[in-house]
């Protein structure tokens, strides 16, 4: 079973100040884990061409099958995730005549509801369009700036828009079917357990022992709140060739270890059961 | 002015499959900034101690004066962020006799509270005091766990625990007054601007105006939900040598822009002052 592997880099100074929660990073590593895929590291940078450039090198020098990034495809200034690829994959920018008119087709839309003004396009408007060459724009279902997919030797960059509903419109119409096909048949599949009564110091030799015994699950503990509620949740979670075989194996996993935890006297319970 | 840089690694697979919204992350950039610091880089990285170790030389290479990770500090065999740290660092673990009396002196407590049952340490209690050579523990006002504070060449790590709350414990309660004296009187200061009435491609030409005029401010745009309500939040920020130098900058762009953007027959409106 081969997986495939994903990084995800998100571009903005207001991840970096503490200004934005980064609900783009939890949403992407969600659903990509949930298609099959692994994700193997996630970076945070400024709006810096350098930066985004070097971090970009990095990643493929790691050689993972994807690269998404979030942020910085917008029409200001501070919006350089695109000169940032192009520097990192040699590459020089040029208009794209197809995302030319995706942004034509959007600002013509707006200006008929009344809420731009002028008929013609501006630079800021034009900025949008210019991509590094050989890349394919996508279309932005919710806004105006195109997302856009290279393919650079052996790795996929997908240039996603950091407004959410942007970067989740994209993802599911054009993102998503694409990392289905490489991910196979490969499934995910996690469910947890909260297990009041006793704390993790005791609890850890449990949790060695299961997964001793399998191998292909992986299990973590979660204290959750203060220490002093003494309440812990337990995630289990495995990548198989089908749901069947996941779920057998989780299963078999969590009753081992639940019957450990009961007799040394404290409580388990499902907490939920996710696919 | 000098401006001290950090840097951020969180580990935790959790964080990876999208399990836990990382907001660790944000609450540690925000206070960072706020103490005077300038936050460079966010990496977030699974429970692999190659993984930990290439992500923390990789910090180092960079050069920030600290580097702070959060993760991977508690009993279970998944938590392997001290074990990452002595191999990037080529430290050897050693148990910390601080850091184990430290460790005694919780699980007293918690036998005394009749929630742990056996008086005697177990291996997983100790596992938690076996820090790199050299490392300074740091005592955990919240939970077990010691935090650790390594000094090594020009930066100094200092490794978190994950949970939030013992994270924040130990960060006002020690790192804080570190980060404080090393930012000296540096000052970040930030207000926002809620602009209604115009889009994005329009504000982009007076934004770059008002930086050029203001080189010390710098000034983000952010679309606020679908682009059809035409609502941008303006965000101003700026470090200084002092707060009234920092206001007064920000001031000044913050007047400047609100009238430009009048002329074009928009809306403004001040989200609220931080400081």
């Amino acid at each position: 079973m081969i997986t495939a592997s994903i990084e995800i880099i998100c571009i903005g100074n207001e991840l970096l100040i503490g200004k934005t929660l980064n609900t783009n990073a939890q949403w992407l590593a969600k659903r990509i884990t949930t298609l099959g895929l692994k994700n193997h590291r996630i970076t945070i940078i400024g709006d810096n061409i350098e930066e985004i450039s070097k971090a970009l090198q990095e990643a493929i020098q790691r050689n993972p099958h994807f690269i998404i990034t979030t942020g910085g495809l917008g029409p200001t200034f501070d919006d350089k995730t695109l000169e940032g690829i192009a520097m990192a994959l040699k590459r020089k920018l040029a208009i794209h005549d197809e995302a030319l008119k995706m942004i034509k087709k959007k600002h013509r839309r707006y200006v008929e509801e009344g809420r731009m003004k002028r008929a013609e396009l501006t630079s800021p408007h034009v900025k949008m369009a210019r991509v590094p060459e050989g890349a394919k724009p996508i279309f932005n279902p919710v806004g105006t700036a195109p997302a856009v997919i290279i393919k650079h030797d052996e790795v996929t960059v997908i240039a996603l828009p950091g407004v959410p509903s942007e970067m989740k419109g994209i993802f599911e119409e054009s993102v998503a079917p694409l990392l289905r096909e490489a991910a196979g048949e490969v499934t995910f599949f996690e469910t947890s357990l909260d297990v009041t009564g006793i704390m993790e110091p005791a609890v850890a030799p449990l949790i060695d022992q299961v997964m001793h015994d399998n191998p292909y699950v992986y299990i973590k503990s979660h204290p959750k709140g203060e220490e002093t509620v003494s309440r812990i949740e337990l995630h289990f979670s495995t990548t198989a060739e089908n749901t069947g075989l996941a779920k057998k194996r989780v299963s078999k996993a969590l009753i081992q270890l639940s019957e450990l935890i009961q007799e040394k006297g404290a409580k388990v319970k499902p907490v939920k059961a996710k696919s």
